[in-house]
């Protein structure tokens, strides 16, 4: 069996991390080159003492010679603009890139400059990335070079609402989108409202009617149904470490039961090896999908007030990153579908 | 000054706990006596350590004999039927009334009747219970014998909605309550998904659809809205002790801008010693309300769905049940209104 | 490659959820049955939503018709004198067995008869039980059919004396061992004192000079010391869901450096897949083995007082409980050691 | 009734955060100044959102002209130096002052320059110091101008271990200190281990051998029996916000059983308003003292061993800062001990 060499770069963060954990147990890879500027030169232990197993990795910078001969497939995990340029330049050498971060995932480059304040200095680029939802593009994604890693509020979203849109069941105005996410989502830098006293035994709504992840539901969203859509999206920050548990609210476009839903989700996501409708009147708790890659959906109707209620959890490191981001490789590459991925959820 | 001998019946659960706790600071009253029928015969700090000051007091069960000739003002902090039960005892017997449960709070007894599937078995009662939510009907509280102080949910949903429906700001369709709340919300009750191991670490939502303090929400909005008026309501359980968030999604009526909406709020609750609306673009935690009798508010305007934004924070032992039943106390012996509740949130 | 066929029985713990979880990624084996009282009839993830790969497992109770024939190896996840009874039964039948009960961790049925105040009803079989701590007894674990699977705490605590004992660096007096548990070490039966109200954000001593992991402590300690040795225990219950952070005071036989300290831990641990020494001047944090099968170990020198310092840190269910179950069962089937749980801490 | 000025320095802090909430509680004082660097010319709610009640205050910076005459009691929760400088700038304008850094703790400056790496400018003031405990210095402090409020591990550790002590129950030496704080001991400035995703869900040992508070520790332990004494002292972080515990291994002296222990305890704190000493056989736990002025204490004996085993409680911020500062204050100025801070534990 052949062996990829693959490179993570920007491996200091919590989804870097994560990607090194999963890619240790993933039987196709190998990781050949960490990079991370803050800790060059220090052993990947280091930053992360619970990777014990990369004894011998030590993190090297973006910049290190001849780092781009050294693996076929890089997982970008960088900051804005720094991802851009470095995915023209590996994607110019022929190597095979999946990006975390937001520079590809907004087809239209005038969207990302208004959300992301900056220029977008590869437009010609960002019509070859794919949107790296498998759910939605499986077979783009397996022909595609560069992948656009999805954002871990719109996975969440998109998934929750994918099939209500497909199977016609609910309006385009009015929807909904309130979701709570563990604190490990705002990564690893050093900022007053993350410190542990500051987060635990709170929680708090923030970005409202502004957070970035807005113009990439609204393109799914809108992509579904066929039209501009735009959507009431707010996130929550919540005392716990890992998860996004998002609640939806959709105007049901005529009468319909529950079951009559819950059969719908369940076919659409029947052979989904990540997706998981829970039987009818059971709803997901985000520790359930901690440290796996499944999604989990469950939905209700609301008679009163013809609500289609969806609410889905994902752990935000992994089928909100990293573990999407092997997913998505997993397809380039040809490899099976659920290699490295296939853990469930680790509770309590 | 006269001291108003005070009893807490069913005083061995949290909200039972947080009365005495916040009665032993209010220098116009004195807890004459508590009961348990759990814990009867047992020092209240035996299921209470942390309250210490109560050391002479010991648990008596609710039949007591003479129980009913030894305060003059009753806090009911018991199980649904058995409230109402008790509450026409006491009324008969001339005292003053204040219940921490639901059995006085829906004005329609059908209501009641058909979400608690209980019969309303004092329903002349009913109609002299005053809904003990200050912010609406402090002068009906002044006056009342009976009050019936509100669910923690909804006092954090009305005070989100009000001043927006006063104002005429909003429609009264497509209006999504998603609120957020501590687990001691739960009670004190043996339930495996209360357990610490099933709490911690996860978010959850429940009740979809058919949560109890649905049409106690709907009852106050409807009042203020002056016609029926349904609501979309989901609570969720979150790895915390204590504290309610609620974002709330209302429908403009008309364009406004965020400002419009900030200074209506603040003028609406301007002379509230409770209610603090926040500095336009900041929101509340609930952190910075715990263990308070406070409600933090922030707005915000969504242009691009018409969307008005309003999140409210509360402690929901505090002015979610016991600080505000308090607080009804003082309005209703005509003590100082803040007496005993007029403690900072305990951050962090 | 030839599958073994193992059963659960007592599935519907935290432990038996845990063993769950890592089997199924054990290449070598299949889980046949896994049995539950409480659950019989009902599938895996009624009690457990995150095994959703179980979906087609249904508790069976324990007398389930033909239930021995059905396996070859048993893990018995069951309370004590259940245990007790089933590995009887099972070694008759021929059958391996791996027991996470207490039942035969104690070499001397009257030390066991003295802490856990019932009889002990298989002495003969005692004799045959193998502690299946890899560390102190992998041959005689090879080579066994019946393995006690150790206590948490005893993992944790012996881990962290043994190359201090074997080194001749510390006395056999005045031996403290500071054990700090996550909530999950409680199991899963409803008790008020781990209701998530209660154990978010406190921390509480209990079992103080009592507790039934104190003579498995002394048992192999005394056993490493050549005489018989009695320690100070004490633990703790810790707002967390997993992980033992246990920290040993040991008082040095003669002067040494931490140096020589660190060298000797390191040496002894040096070919142990499972337990890391961390570098001189760290300690370990619980979260880095989070789900994982590793025990980190951290050592210091006071030389104030003359004490050796020694900090280990194992997740309780893993290490203390399924993971090290799975590894016995590797050993005693001739399996790789690491297979199913070399899998890292999943950190944050 | 007149009214104190008092001025809280360093007010953006945890300690002087929780000062500002305790003094607003205080009848016979009022918060003239409150300074911080960091935050100067912004209102206190802008770094306190909690602290609403002091929306008329705004942060100057420490140097404010004329500060010195604003207040005559001056509470010091800057950082060590700082605080030296200040002190002794209030002192000779004939302030009184409470100290809350760790300046003025050690009798001996020698031991202070070796623990603390930086010279005592101050020695002669730190003649006249007071160690602000006050259950060990009541009479001194109620004569003091200038009190060093204790450390909050100290606090812990003394009380649990005065009463052993006093009453020649132990031995001098095999003391072992085993601590577990809370995160807000750490403080409010920015380091990654003190991190929300870094410090929830695990518990790490630190400052093994070489913590500040250890010299604090001995002074006290060394004064009580009456000669120079070491200990082993190593505190833990603990995932909550608030609170430490502190388990102590005590050598007896002589045989003496757990009764005895109890007796003698529960004695010397019996008029001590802040000391609460548990029925014999039930311990501590912090959550129980959270918000409050409280310290739990209980006992054990393990007659296995001859270790007496002692738990103690308290809320870092409060017994372990700023209430045990206002209790300060209190006995200096002659107000009534418990004024503004009788308030009990907030559980959950």
């Amino acid at each position: 069996m052949k062996i990829l060499k693959v490179a993570v770069l920007g491996g200091s963060g919590y989804a870097g991390g994560e990607l090194l954990r999963l890619l240790h147990l993933h039987r196709n890879v190998q990781v050949s080159i960490v990079t991370s500027e803050k800790w060059a030169g220090s052993p990947v232990s280091s930053a992360f003492p619970h990777l014990s197993s990369y004894e011998r990795h030590v993190f090297e910078p973006l910049a290190a010679e001849g780092a781009e001969e050294r693996a076929e497939l890089f997982f970008l995990a960088l900051p804005h603009k720094t991802a851009k340029a470095a995915a023209a330049r590996l994607m110019k050498a022929g190597k095979h890139v999946v990006d975390l971060s937001a520079d590809f995932r907004l087809r239209d480059p005038a969207v990302y400059e208004e959300w992301y304040a900056t220029e977008h200095t590869e437009r010609s680029l960002l019509k070859r990335a794919v949107y790296g939802l498998p759910e939605l593009y499986r077979d783009r994604i397996r022909k595609a070079r560069l992948v656009a890693n999805p954002g871990c509020y719109p996975t969440s979203a998109i998934l929750a609402l994918m099939p209500a849109i497909r199977e016609g069941l609910i309006r385009d105005e009015g929807i909904v989108i309130d979701s709570k996410s563990g604190v490990s989502g705002a990564g690893r830098s050093l900022q007053l409202p993350f410190l542990a006293s500051e987060v635990n035994e709170g929680v708090r709504a923030y970005g409202l009617a502004t957070h970035r992840h807005t113009p990439e539901i609204e393109q799914e969203v809108s992509s579904l149904f066929g039209r501009t859509t735009v959507v009431d999206f707010t996130p929550h920050l919540i005392p716990m470490d890992r998860g996004i548990l998002t609640t939806a609210y959709l105007r049901l476009a005529r009468a319909v039961t529950a079951e009559k839903v819950h059969e719908a989700y369940s076919r659409i996501y029947s052979r989904e090896p990540f997706v998981q409708v829970l039987p009818l009147g059971e709803y997901p708790l985000t520790k359930n999908v901690r440290g796996s890659n499944f999604c989990h959906v469950g939905v209700q109707v609301n008679r009163r007030t013809g609500t289609l209620l969806v609410v889905s959890a994902i752990d935000n490191l992994v089928k909100g990153a990293a573990g999407q981001a092997v997913h998505n490789m997993n397809l380039m590459m040809g490899f099976e579908e659920t290699e490295g991925i296939s853990g469930m959820g680790v509770f309590p």
